[in-house]
């Protein structure tokens, strides 16, 4: 059993003091591998974004958006090698979550790079009653009388390490460093797994969800501060290019880019290469199997890049340990 | 109980003969709405790839892929129509499935649009077992001593009607007529609704997989002849622009295009406009609900047009009846 | 000295008899290869929209968009030989030309395709005054008093033949089989190269601009009726597998296709593989010349697909013969 | 006349101590507006790659491209600003430019996002003689017997501030702040806008080629070290969200995304919005008078975003002033 440590959020800090970028940021804490971390995250708006009366262009600063918690510096942890980080609990901290239409960002609308003559869509905020003992989500329409119950499935959108060639990236961007790729796989009970660019990766998460679709249709899930528990470890010498996840029902890869295509080809690409590797059969080989196993939801489309998962059915992959069974090992941890 | 009409591809046929494209070709049978078919579908390569030791570029020729079973004309249908299709039965015809990679075809190599300098990948032809009692597919890999036992999971990559514009497409293109969506979506249980282009819609369908991924990775899936029977019926008065499906759990919209941001962008829109009408709210209040509710999965990563697929389940939606019960009618079609 | 021929489209003519495919329609007339063609072509909109007090949804049918005039059969054409057309004179026809704002049509706005939620930018008309002694095209701002008078540079915006596998395409689509690419450098001395897809090609052109710019931004340039003198000829055993075009100056290539790079993709892998043909180099050092070489100008950012044209300067390819010197013969035709 | 100031980037230096960032390293230099400063800058491989019989993969080190020279402080500016570089001088400094195939870099192969199972392009180096009193760049063959001489038309490819959102971008890519834009409008005679996004702007700038074609294709112009001369001014008050470019005959917006036609996008809206404001005419009469004008060549197709320039000739705007006039007054200076 790891090392065990709490780490709470200011939610009342002076915003421009948190953490707003991977990269960039000196570490907030030490840890060793096997560190269990129970910690605070704030939702995407720093929590200013509380009522339907409100809206975000009046009190969001665009400098401000996604607070990430830490970054966490893993002892030990240098190029080349893995950080591997288990989510073992993630709960809202309040009775409500947010979401909104934002001026000119979402899936779709025209954007700032999607640039088109068009006005914006209306700006509007919607605000969900959290219902934790019956696990529920209750949606209100805005502009006529419709509820709805939706099924509490609670995961971070944003998990990360710094980025390489010493890029600092905005936590709305999703990459090879991870980023806000809002894949709902993100939640209790996923290993992610991210190759480490800089000596002590700097691990850094937030932007709780306690719902979103495939895709993140407008741009704004159900966004909730967290509760959060995880368990951070190391693989010494595997690198991972690209993140990863792991349940116990599948093995997954990422890709984040544009054109979404882009992000299909490189989720694909490393399942094709990583099925070569553990199944031991040639890459055309990998390639045909591939082809008719995963499973592919779109995690986002609507942040800078687009990302795609692929999934592979474990139950395909009798006897087949993967990352060195860091995901069997961490599913363990008792804290 | 509607009609019920046998119709049988010839499998000898001059390749000539058949058909491969939506729109341009003379109905091979008139049928009333309610008109049960119980027809053969070819392989995608008319049955001449059958053999590991036979590559796509020595059998095929590009003019003759994806033979197509129709088309049907269905009475009465006319533009601003609806027609369905329901698949009551999607069976394998033989013992063997086959898959293939193809020079510059596919999901993770270069084409004839994604143009590059690089040599084309390795062409090599894979056989699946079929093993219709236990209901599995079996994989072998070429290049090394691996099999693994997948679930049989029948459906039909292309089904679609003539498109509008006057125009012909090949039955190797999706688009707003179907065509060549390659979703798994479509198996039996489902129904696919198709607007009407032409008098008569002229539904086609073919392009049988024992199964696939979603994304159809390397563009071939377990390709095999089928056995299907379909109920065929119309909705008079009521515009699909875009195909979608319904299941006993899920309504479905799809969009095909590039890049693959643009497809799903055009089955999000569907899905937003198919809940602002089902439920009575607004197109905002639907923009939220379908971002925290829907799945989307890639249909196909390797066609002229990409398809992506939303997929909103019914079981958030109460006492809500879609495209006036149709569905719920075609199921329970007797034969 | 060939044939002379002319050919004079019908403006008053039922709408729904003119030709809106390239493929699917039988031949106006058979010529043999060489032949001059003195033929008008109506504008983009049929000569309906003729007035900023119109509307292009008022006065438009869908359907009835992007007239051609032909096809021409042109004899002995077959699989395999490349059309050549030269541009002897293209003249506006009339003292006005017309563009518009469409609804979800052009490159700054949403598509049906490109598929957003946004309301339409406003329906808007413009008139422009040719002057035709003084080759003047006079742009008047419709919301202000502001006006400029602008070089006239006529061109044709569609010109192809019939696509390969049996498809036939809406004169709104640019594809390998030409179409609607509208480059600017389709103007007078140009000649333009497109692969035979079927017996006669069936050669079409419309969609005469007074000018445009480079990628036709909102999607409807200068419009207006020409009254245009190409000839025909035939290069044997040749294949195109994309347009060409060639001038006193450049040797062009163009690719259409979405997303964008992909149709850039396509002109310059042409350009890489012609350059390695005509110069006798290996491939990697045609990549090498055209990196440091070619003008790559967009034609079109606003069809079905974009169009991107690769221009190499005759300069740097001294005693070179392109095309089997197809373009040098028929700068010299008389007529 | 303003400040003079030489600065000479150290050739021997360590190759860990250039810079290699646009934003995350301190100032070399603080300058007052008006500073012409005369700077010598490394080419893209820091000098390394000196002969075709040296390869990329063998002699350069992914973390060390595309070395910048600055950054310099601007004193004054400040968020909301304009710093405009004006470029007086670009002198190759020695008499060779080098190229080369770069595995998976480039634009018509597989990237690393582009991804794909194919192998790479053979690697190979390209030295091209420069010379400087004839103005010419020697291109020769690797594989056969053939050479040309192509005119000197000398620029920087990287011009750019620190970026927005407190990131800090690899000097390998383009986007708002500037960056690897790579194209060829950046020669003598050009004046450059950049918005400033953090105090001082923080202004470097690198990459020379000797000449490179529109799209740069293969990734590596003709790349060289340069001794250059600029002159570094502030326009308060006006923002410039996009990089934007003046000479004496064009004004030009650009636009770095993925895919290419937000890159196209961006850069037309820009170009749209900025004529609405120096003409007075509304959004719409400039989308018509822009759609009738502009040149659209292609920047960049190889880099980590994609650039398209939007050119309007002056020639159509007589009396216009734009950037407060600073293109005319910084084309003055003399030193």
């Amino acid at each position: 059993m790891g090392e065990f440590i709490e780490f709470e959020s200011d939610e009342d800090a002076d915003r421009s003091k948190l953490v707003y970028t991977f990269g960039g940021v000196e570490p907030v804490l030490s840890i060793r591998p096997g560190t269990v971390i129970r910690a605070t995250t704030l939702d995407a708006f720093g929590g200013v974004l509380n009522s339907i009366d409100k809206l975000p262009s009046q009190v969001c600063d665009s400098r401000y958006l996604n607070p990430q918690t830490g970054p966490f510096f893993l002892e030990g942890a240098e190029l080349g090698d893995t950080l591997a980080v288990h989510f073992i609990q993630i709960e809202p901290r309040y009775k409500w979550g947010v979401s909104a239409s934002i001026p000119f960002f979402g899936g779709l609308t025209s954007t700032p790079e999607t640039a088109m003559l068009q006005e914006a869509l209306p700006e509007m905020t919607w605000i969900y009653e959290l219902d934790k003992v019956n696990r529920l989500v209750r949606y209100e329409a805005r502009e006529s009388k419709f509820g709805l119950d939706l099924p509490m499935d609670p995961m971070h959108g944003t998990v990360g390490v710094a980025p390489p060639l010493r890029e600092v990236r905005s936590s709305l961007a999703p990459g090879c460093w991870g980023g806000n790729m809002d894949t709902p796989e993100m939640r209790v009970g996923a290993t992610c797994y991210l190759g480490v660019n800089v000596e002590g990766a700097l691990l850094s998460f937030g932007d709780g969800h306690a719902r979103q679709s495939e895709g993140e249709t407008c741009g704004v899930a159900v966004e909730c501060a967290m509760d959060s528990v995880i368990v951070v470890d190391l693989i010494k010498h595997m690198q991972t290019p690209w993140p990863r996840l792991e349940t116990d029902e599948y093995l997954m890869t990422t890709g984040s880019s544009k054109p979404m295509e882009d992000a299909f080809r490189v989720a694909h690409v490393e399942m094709v290469r990583w099925m070569s590797e553990l199944l031991e059969i040639s890459t055309m080989d990998a390639y045909q199997l591939v082809t008719q196993t995963v499973l592919t939801p779109v995690a986002n489309a609507c942040d800078k890049a687009y990302t795609v998962v692929c999934k592979m059915p474990k139950a395909f992959l009798k006897n087949v340990v993967a990352m060195k069974g860091m995901h069997e090992k961490l599913k363990k941890t008792t804290w």
